[in-house]
């Protein structure tokens, strides 16, 4: 490493605090440099970007339309206060509400991510409904904030607890390790609503104001809803007057193959609230869509939501270079294609190698559930623990190998750029392929010291 | 207006929820231009940004090294995952810390706006001292998301209560309005501090782990603290043990004639929020600066703070550009001479126009208290309750004017760009004096129906 890039690191390590981590093990490459689905460090070796940062670089790296829009809009106008109009907020909240479910269209309530969009899409249906409790799953990340915190089913709430009142998590459908004992997908839906109808019985459903989900769960395991399940969960919705809000912070954007995962899946929600993709990550952005019915509750309420940051210029500017490049290159739709050759990889490895014990996904977003051995379907990392010993040796044998992955406990997420290439996703697999070979033959691994 | 922009306007109104307000009433210029103190709509009318946006873009519109450095960052690398490394992050860090009041240095957590940096610094002190309890002010702002809002002390967090549990709050000095019913400063400060001492014993000073407030209180007010007022909370903290937490998203960067407020006071906290002022607010861009000793806590401990765009490459980059104009121009420093004129100025205001109950401030960061009459002090809008028609009337007619500025309640803050001229700032002052004068020779306002 170069004299200045070795200062540069260790400035990093001196004066930056690295999320989720004890911090003297923070290190990595020092990333300089994006172009397509790669990644490239100061030494010049390059990472193909398989989890599209955190499931958020739709569009890849240096996607033209979105470097252009960014940079013309920094010239003209980075920031004004949110009071006053401006001209690319008005075209993507109209581009949003085309590209969203709803035939009477909807509006956007913008902030800088998803957490904010989550804590927001809380408050506006409490205001809406006149309703408190609101319920999410277990196994789910809805933010880290205090009210997306709260929502959240996973560890990294923990910090935030006691989070706010009246926020009830219950348990979503996961046949490979079923909260339910079910046996197979029918089972498992049906039971998963049974579960869902009794919390909201012993809840009272009149004091619910909305339940939160992700479509497909995200980080929490990439779980795809079996068939059925998030029709009847908007029945149940309709049934006692609870607003239904797709979390679509990662399967927003094209990542299901669609604009929307609410379109894939053929449920339609009241509120979406999304970020990542809709600029592909290059200007911090999110935002909650509220359908025209609900969001004209507001002409006559005031929206006691808001923040500096709400409509940004330059934000809004770099989402609708994003909307314009899905658009002009068929990038909602190209998920299903990728779908196609995830699954043809991913089951060539699931038949290869035996950590593998599940493979899970929709669209361009997959998870991989590694496991040591395939009948107790012992993970290979703990839930609620630090990372394994296994996982980071995997991480750092993919880095080695050019290949970027975001692994979550046990699962390693796959979601490329929607802009992948065919050989460029093969060639990732391949290195995949070998490292969980590797680990395989290792003989320190089976002897539970790798 | 131009059928183009008009149509546009018609859009912004059909699909963009406006924050803090009922819709149907949201409307305003279109803004597409920003050069130096001024913005411009779109039929070319120009307003002088008298509050720098939300009091946020220090360095005004289109400084030019920090719009070459997004146009170069975004051509080389938007986005990341934080678990990489990143050269201008490193850069941004070391800044700060040099920029910080720590001779020990200090370490930087970072997020995308002062609401995150807030909720993060309470899960910081919480994890740092175990302890569980967080006092602020009331009549203060930290943000609108459940962890931020419940600290903030006044209307804006009613809709997301209940909030968080263990947030006490308590008076700040506010010697035109006091809580304390002191008739003098001094006394205000004793008084403050004998409050605070109070409420410290009665919920156990060790449960508190931190007290967090703004240093200048901002948007409620442009409250200056008393002399010895914050040298004596720090003494308290050290009494106790309990973390003291400086909200400098508005004092930040400039504002007050240094870095950060706590220089140009002299007070020490350990940790401080910013947001706005570190990129001008020209990328979404928060964080928080902890000093070294506590930031050491998390070199063994994880820190369970973390967020998608934690150290975003893009709004870094914005960072450095913004720290590298303020530095080679300055600007830290400025508003030291902005302060005379603007003390100078608004005397000369406030012997004109009754209007005006009390002129405050420090650096270029200054309020006016305005009411209905001197003598009773009667606010000309009154606090908790929607903005009064006389506000609404002089927000229109400074428009009109060619002057924006932002009213929270009946305080106008004035808080312009750290590169604003005296001429265009005498221009302003000119401009509002001309509208205080028409309001008050208004007949329907004396009337009470303006």
């Amino acid at each position: 490493m170069g004299s200045w890039m070795k200062e540069l690191a260790e400035l990093h390590a001196k004066h930056v605090l690295t999320p989720w981590s004890v911090q003297k093990r923070a290190s990595g490459p020092m990333i300089v440099r994006g172009e397509g689905s790669f990644l490239y460090d100061s030494e010049g070796n390059r990472y193909l970007d398989l989890s599209a940062g955190l499931v958020a670089v739709n569009l890849g790296h240096g996607k033209e339309q979105v470097v252009q829009a960014i940079q013309q809009q920094a010239a003209r106008l980075c920031y004004a206060s949110p009071a006053f109009f401006h001209d690319q907020r008005a075209l993507l909240a109209q581009g949003l509400s085309q590209s969203a479910p709803w035939p009477e269209g909807a509006r956007t309530f913008f902030t800088t991510g998803g957490a904010e969009a989550n804590e927001d899409a809380i408050k506006m249906a409490r205001m809406i409904t006149g309703r408190q409790k609101v319920l999410a799953f277990y196994r789910s990340f809805h933010g880290s904030t205090s009210g997306a915190g709260t929502l959240t089913g996973e560890f990294r709430r923990f910090a935030g607890e006691p989070g706010i009142p009246g926020v009830v998590h219950f348990w979503g459908p996961y046949l490979y390790r079923s909260p339910f004992f079910s046996e197979n997908e029918a089972e498992e839906s049906d039971r998963a609503l049974r579960h869902l109808d009794l919390v909201l019985l012993h809840e009272d459903p009149t004091r619910v104001a909305a339940i939160v989900l992700e479509p497909v769960v995200g980080s929490n395991g990439v779980l795809v809803p079996p068939k059925g399940y998030l029709a009847r969960v908007r029945e149940l919705c309709n049934r006692h007057g609870i607003l239904l809000v797709f979390d679509e912070v990662m399967t927003g954007f094209g990542r299901l193959g669609a604009s929307f995962g609410a379109i894939r899946l053929g449920t339609t929600p009241d509120m979406i609230t999304f970020a990542k993709g809709v600029t592909s990550a290059y200007v911090p952005l999110g935002g909650v869509l509220v359908r025209e019915g609900l969001a004209a509750t507001f002409d006559a309420k005031p929206l006691w939501c808001g923040h500096t940051y709400s409509g940004h210029p330059l934000a809004v500017a770099a989402g609708m270079g994003a909307l314009i490049a899905y658009r002009d290159e068929g990038l909602f739709d190209r998920a299903r294609l990728i779908e196609e050759w995830l699954w043809r990889g991913l089951r060539n490895l699931e038949k290869e190698s035996p950590l593998i014990g599940e493979v899970r996904g929709l669209g361009a977003f997959f998870g991989l559930e590694l496991v040591r051995d395939r009948e107790t379907r012992e993970p290979l990392s703990l839930w609620h623990k630090p990372l394994s010993p296994e996982i980071l040796w995997l991480q750092q044998q993919l880095l080695g190998r050019g290949v970027y992955a975001f692994f979550k406990h046990n699962v390693m997420l796959i979601a490329p750029p929607l802009t992948i290439t065919e050989e460029e996703l093969q060639d990732g697999l391949e290195q995949l392929g070998e490292t969980l070979r590797r680990l395989w033959e290792e003989p320190s691994f089976h002897l539970g010291r790798i």
